[in-house]
């Protein structure tokens, strides 16, 4: 049985059809003083195992709440087996105290999460994997990389393309996705010439006159992507192509990067937005079989 | 040591006044994808006992998250006396299921709040008792009557006001207030005076050439103060005043029921509002000196 929170709807009713299994349907709404309102509509039966399915992005803290209300109701209704699906999972950003007495929201989502009876966890290429280990139960981090290879390879470039990671924190993401289109991959690095002037290029491969796909997991406000679009052009590329698993891309980010002259912009539906038109719903559901 | 959330700073700051107590100073801020941070500035002993005081009204599930995220910054720090004071509680107001399989929101977010190692609980005029017995740690449900009797018996009216309750529900809080103040008290009633009408008029008291007090405990969108201010002016009262604990006071009103001829609209600072100017911190204070 597969719950869609109100954050993955569409994600949830994709995961339910390759998995021939039933969606749950609920009924969500807020009253007049800005209060939700949560009721599944069918009933249950305890020995069911369910997926509840919802993305905790923005807004981050009422997405959170929705599904920790959708997992006490299904307490309530005695169902045992619980695993959420939280494609994007929100506060996962602070994994690890900076300074004294921070608040590691991780950790406190993690401890919410898991008051609430749940078995496991499945999300898309968390930011950091230790994220997994503030968690007593068993955290699947999968990879939306297939996914994105997949789409990568029905674009019909002429020439295989260079598969570029925006630093070298993201380089396991191009080797991935280079590795299943069989071609190369790079990251973009940034050069002390003088104490005055950094230079930001490519470690080891030229680009010139080759088409570029960057690859990130998340893209926020695109500052980054904005700036290795311009380089890259500089540097000869015939196009770039930005992809992303996580499309967060705050206020104008989806303009910014186009204007930059971005030839594609398109991301994983972990998050709702425009460009998000690569569906993680097969990579869920062959988890969700293994379960 | 006092601590309070973005929802109740300065309510907080008056309490630690009120007892001499330290305020402790924290960082609250928001990432640009809309995440929050959270930080406590000062060290905190673990032997320390702390008071967190954050209201949970809208937006109720960022105050709520807030305060988990200080909840359990507090635990990582070894306190483990600490009291949440949430002078309005949100999601009190579904407190037992009407339908099947809907979400006991009031009981959902008792799990959450016990799940971060809370030693107590104390609110102000819970909208239902019973939601008491949701939570396994103690409640203390306290009135804030005494403080809005406090500013009425300072307004200087010239003659004794009837306390008034919009409905039969309220009518405690017209008597405790009533019992206060040495004057009477009654409630509106519905008179089916034929299928097709209704009258709505006092119980037991005239208004009469007599100053009225209207006394409830939320006031939401305010069509029922309309109606009882509409009222009560037709049955020859000389004022209406309007006060409630909770202000929530959703969209416009606050100009509706000031429209309608209200002479004074008062509240408590249990949520911030413009019309929040009778204070309950020694409500509070006083509680927190018996813990």
């Amino acid at each position: 049985m597969i719950i869609g929170g109100s954050a993955s709807q569409a994600l949830a009713s994709e995961v339910a059809k390759e998995l021939n299994d039933k969606l749950c349907t609920v009924e969500t709404r807020k009253f007049p003083d800005g209060e939700r309102y949560f009721r599944i509509k069918d009933n249950i039966p305890c020995d069911e195992k369910v997926c509840v399915i919802q993305s905790t992005g923005y807004p981050q803290d009422e997405n959170m709440m929705e599904l920790f209300f959708i997992l006490d109701t299904l307490s309530d209704m005695g169902v045992e087996e619980i695993t959420v699906i939280s494609p994007y999972l929100g506060y996962s950003r602070q994994e690890r105290r900076f300074k004294d007495y921070e608040c590691i929201s991780a950790k406190a989502t993690s401890r919410l999460i898991q008051s609430m009876n749940v078995k496991s966890l499945i999300s898309v290429n968390l930011h950091e994997e230790s994220i997994c280990d503030l968690y007593d139960i068993p955290v699947y981090n999968l990879s939306a990389m297939p996914a994105i290879a997949d789409y990568i390879s029905k674009m019909g470039f002429d020439d295989k393309p260079v598969i570029l990671a925006p630093d070298k924190g993201a380089q396991n993401f191009a080797k991935e996705i280079a590795e299943i289109l069989d071609t190369d991959y790079d990251y973009l690095e940034k050069v002390r010439l003088s104490p005055e002037v950094v230079e930001t290029k490519t470690k080891n491969i030229s680009v010139d006159d080759r088409a570029v796909v960057i690859i990130d997991d998340i893209i926020s406000t695109g500052g980054t992507i904005v700036n290795a679009i311009e380089i890259l052009k500089n540097q000869g590329a015939t196009s770039v192509n930005v992809f992303c698993v996580h499309p967060v891309l705050v206020n104008d980010a989806v303009l910014k990067i186009n204007a930059a002259g971005a030839d594609t912009l398109k991301a994983t539906n972990t998050l709702n937005n425009e460009v998000a038109v690569i569906s993680i719903a097969k990579t869920l559901a062959d988890k969700i079989r293994q379960l």
